[in-house]
């Protein structure tokens, strides 16, 4: 990974931002993701610091010597406690010592998405009283739309850890049995994901089985696996640092024939949407391209959820792929397209997988089968 | 669980708050383990909002079936999108409803340590304007403050989480061997936790042996136990929403002279910390008191964190058990003791209880041995 290529992609967006005519001087970074993507730092706790001239992470003393192991591109500096509050203080004085450049007012931006109030009360109250009100500024997730698009070196261990996903997916086919519990779907599968090179899973493992599968979020229980009816494993795995997603609704047995038309409507819904991602395609496009299938099918308020959501070092992170979202796709984003049809006390049926945005299309890094399965 | 209880104690709270003079007439609850310990809910969007004599879930579509079945003590209201904003929009034409009872300016108060910047500028802008400004106060973790007292409901959960603990870490000691993996430790770990019903573990499980015991967040890696030297197992599960958490140093051989003195030192520490828990102490006294025990010891540089934390719904809640902490435990705590002290790219060691603080004294949840283990 290239840490300090993404360290001059941010200094380029925050030459090219400004708040209420005042520059971009400095980016506080506090969202630990953010954090991992520009230095590489794994720990749970550290602040980012980023001048046009420098770059310097702040941790505690739990990290000294894993961050010297793992930080580049950026200095180095273990603190005894808070690092934000340092690392502001660090950038304050900075900015101080910078030879003013024509600036009335430089900023020090920070993601009031990732920002509590009460962090940012703290950070203030770090500050001299006099530059309290007008040194911190808002500026938006600049790097969450780096992140957005990822450079081949992402884009490659994705491609793992889909592939890793799948072949999770071909262990339990043969794996699950009628009678199981579905919390052992889930150690298996979770046992397996960890032999294979995983660090762990990127969300906890939904096995929703009979009725259950009607519940869109259905973590694994202790219920039974039915002799009939449907079965969806909704999973994804971390692999150095990246996460992976996908769906797949099995039949236990038969379907029924309503079971049929609905997993087919679905899955039409599904690869409609796929079909229609491509750079500059709008997010509430590909979105209203699997809700048009199921609203002909009838099954509008059955589909209850987005259509997806961009993926990558987080498990959920921009584009959100919903109704009526106008951000446009671009190329090297990773989204997923999931549209389900749930039916409160009958089943539920989801499919999903992990799309990579190009200017010709969209290209799949999930290949496990989409033909309904009959185990 | 009795969540109308818990519904009722935060309603005295406040009762009993205000802020500039104001009483709070509301509060809006959108962090998730403290929805979960008022209501039951345990979806990952929510948003409840609770006023003097009403209660009120806010859900998206997703979570129909599950809030139905969950919720307890609470209306529940699906709504289409944003949770939040439409329960900020309730509580406000609540407040408007009601006879003023000498009050000139109610507040709807908000947790300022888990609301972002962006979201109350969000809940800001779905005001009326003339309300914008005076309607949402912040007024600490009002829900957080009762949910560092475990119920005897919460106690029993979370002893039963302890000792799933405690029985896995049995089972590591007889699974064990040079050469394996970290990796294949740690998912044989979350293999046998999955099977003795946890829904997940609380944190990701560290396993570090050799040089790697050195760091204190060593996650299990790649990288083969050797034949001899220290191995660190940290790790916690989720039992019924509730975590565990619990460290054991054990050394795959025979240790050498300084190995031993070095355990023989973290050890006193740990013990000299649980003893000083009682209702009524300060959390700094119990820090020093595994300070102290380093220092004497000549390793104060080595022990470069602190003692411990809260645990409960959340794997790190409060109180905070750190040097000059004047918090006090009160009886119904539950709080790690977790000293540790560590040499870089030799070894180290860390020791790690659940500590029950009643009036009389700490009581361990945790129950396995802490003698020297050697494999």
């Amino acid at each position: 990974m290239n840490h300090a290529k993404r360290v001059g992609a941010l200094r380029r967006r925050m030459h090219s931002s400004s708040v209420a005519g005042n520059s971009i001087a400095a980016v506080l970074v506090t969202h630990l993701p953010d954090v991992r993507y520009l230095c590489g730092f794994t720990g749970s706790s550290a602040a980012l610091a980023v001048t046009r001239r420098a770059a310097r992470l702040f941790t505690d003393g739990r990290y000294t010597v894993q961050a010297a192991e793992e930080v580049r591109g950026a200095q180095l500096e273990i603190v005894p406690s808070n690092a934000a509050v340092t690392a502001v203080r660090w950038l304050a004085a900075q900015l101080a010592a910078q030879v003013s450049v024509g600036d009335a007012s430089p900023k020090i931006g920070f993601d009031p998405t990732h920002t509590t109030v009460a962090e940012l009360e703290r950070w203030k109250a770090a500050l001299p009283v006099a530059r309290r009100r007008k040194l911190l500024a808002p500026v938006g997730s600049l790097v969450e739309q780096l992140r957005q698009i990822k450079d081949d070196d992402e884009l490659s261990v994705m491609t793992e850890a889909a592939a890793l996903g799948d072949g999770l997916f071909e262990h339990l086919l043969a794996f699950i049995r009628p009678g199981m519990a579905e919390a052992e779907v889930a150690a298996e599968l979770e046992y397996q994901a960890r032999l294979r090179g995983a660090e762990g899973m990127s969300f906890e493992s939904i096995v929703a089985s009979g009725p259950r599968s009607a519940l869109p979020h259905g973590r694994a229980s202790l219920a039974k696996l039915p002799k009939r009816g449907f079965l969806t494993l909704d999973f994804g795995v971390i692999l150095r640092g990246y996460c992976s997603d996908m769906t797949r609704t099995v039949c236990l047995d038969k379907p029924t024939d309503r079971e049929r038309s609905v997993y087919e409507a679905v899955l039409e819904a599904q690869e409609a949407a796929v079909a229609s991602v491509t750079a500059g395609v709008a997010c509430g496009t590909v979105d209203e391209a699997a809700r048009g299938v199921l609203r002909k099918a009838g099954m509008a308020d059955a589909f209850s959820h987005s259509t997806g959501h961009g993926v990558g070092l987080e498990i959920h992170e921009g584009p959100r792929v919903g109704a009526g979202q106008k951000e446009k796709l671009a190329s090297g984003m990773v989204v997923t397209i999931e549209p389900g049809a749930y039916f409160a006390g009958e089943f539920g049926v989801r499919i999903e997988d992990m799309i990579v945005v190009t200017r010709t299309g969209g290209c799949s890094l999930t290949t496990s089968p989409k033909a309904l399965i009959e185990l």
